[in-house]
C-alpha cells in the first residue's frame, strides 16, 4: 500500500494538483519547545491553504498523531462531523512529554488513503 | 454492564468517593450557542477538580463525543501520553453544527469503566 | 444520549419494527464455557435475521467487546467493507480469559445510534 | 517514523531477530480467491512462529486490513485481552468485494512501532 508523504505544494505544479496534495496533508502546530512534566498541545489539522470534503463517500475518517515510532493518540471522525461542507479537519491534542520528540502526524481520507506529515522535533526547554 | 453516570461532587459524602466519581466523569466545555455551519470547539476533559492515573495498566483509554445517538468523535489514547503521571486526559473537537445539539461525552477507564456525562444543549445563534 | 437495548423480536408486533430492531441489534456467538488460559472466540454480529445497510451515509461504523465493566476491543469499519449492500457486520475476536466472563456486545450505527446486547456468562470450564 | 516491513525470517541470522521480526509482524490468512459480492473471511493474525507480549507496557494496541489504499476495518485491542500471556493477537475480518483485492495488514506495538504486511493479492473467482 502506499503512503502519501507530505509536498511543499509551492514546488508543485498546477492548481488542482497543489490542492489535492495540500487538503490531504496532515499538518502539525505546535511550539518548538516543550516543558518536560507539562502539557504541551499539538494540533493536526488536515488542509492548510486548502479545505477538504466531509461527505459521505469521502472525508478525512481518521489522524493519528506519533512520536517516533510511537503513537500518541488517534482520532476517528463520523462523515458529517463538519457539516458535509469541504473543511480541514482538526483536532488538539493534550500530551505530556519527558524528552525531545519527533513528532509525525497521519490522516486517513476514505477515497485517496494514507498521508503522513513530515517529522517535527519539539525540543525541552530548561 | 454498567455505565457510571456524572454526579455533582459536592453532594458526594467522603473525600476518596469525590475523587473517585471527579477524575473518572468526562466534562464537556463548550459555548452555550454555536453558529450554524461555522467550526464550534468542543472540549473533553476526564476530570475537573482530580487528576486521574496515567499508568499503564489503569489509564483513560479512549473518550467519545456524541450530539444525541450520533457519535460525532472518538479519541483514543496510548498509556503514557500523558507521561505516566496522574493529569486530567483532554482533546477538542472541531464540529460543524447545523442545528441545536445535545452533546454528551463519554470515556472508558481502563479500570473503572465506561462514564457518560450529562448532555449539553448547544443551540444555534442567530 | 439514548442506549438501545436488546428486544427479542419474537415479542415484537410489526415486521418494519422487527427488522429495525433485529438488524441494529449486536449478537454475540460463543461457546457457553471456556478454558482459563486458552484462546476464546466470540464472534459478534450485527442483525440476525435481518441485514442492515452498507450505505455510506447509514452502516455499522463500529462494534465493541465487553466483559463486565472492561472493553476488550473495538472493531471500526469503513462503509463500503461489505460491498455497499445490505448484510451483517461480523467480526471474530480471540481473548484469552482468566476467569468467567460476562460478555456484553455493542454497536454503533450512523443513522439510529448506540445498541447493547444482553450479557451473557461465560463460565470456565475445568 | 519508520515503517517495518515484513522480512521472510528464514532468512534472518540468529533466534532472537528471527522472534523480533516474527512476533510482531502482521499476517493476513485468506483464500487466494473470493466471490464478489459474497463475505470473504480475512484474518489477521500478530506474529506466526513466535508469540508477542501482552503486557500493559507491551502489547499489540491494535491491527488494521487495507485494500490498496483504502482502509476496510481497524481493531483495537486492551491490554490483558490475551491473558496477559504471550500469544498471537488475531481477529478474523468479513469483507464482501467486488472486485480482485491488494491486501495489506498492519499492526501496531507499543513498544516497538508499526508493522506493515506484504500485499496479498486476492483474485475474484468467476
Amino acid at each position: 500500500m502506499k503512503i502519501n508523504r507530505y509536498q511543499d505544494i509551492t514546488t508543485i505544479e498546477g492548481e488542482g494538483k497543489k490542492d489535492y496534495i495540500d487538503r490531504h496533508s496532515a499538518f502539525l502546530h505546535c511550539e518548538d519547545n516543550a516543558k518536560a512534566g507539562e502539557k504541551f498541545t499539538v494540533k493536526v489539522k488536515v488542509g492548510d491553504a486548502y479545505p477538504h470534503p466531509d461527505d459521505f463517500d469521502h472525508y478525512i475518517a481518521w489522524v493519528q498523531l506519533w512520536d517516533g515510532e510511537n503513537m500518541l493518540a488517534q482520532t476517528n471522525f463520523t462523515a458529517g462531523a463538519l457539516g458535509s461542507t469541504p473543511n480541514q479537519a482538526e483536532v488538539d491534542f493534550y500530551i505530556v512529554p519527558g524528552k525531545k520528540m519527533k513528532l509525525t502526524a497521519a490522516a486517513f481520507c476514505t477515497k485517496h488513503g494514507l498521508w503522513h506529515s513530515d517529522e517535527k522535533l519539539v525540543e525541552i526547554a530548561e
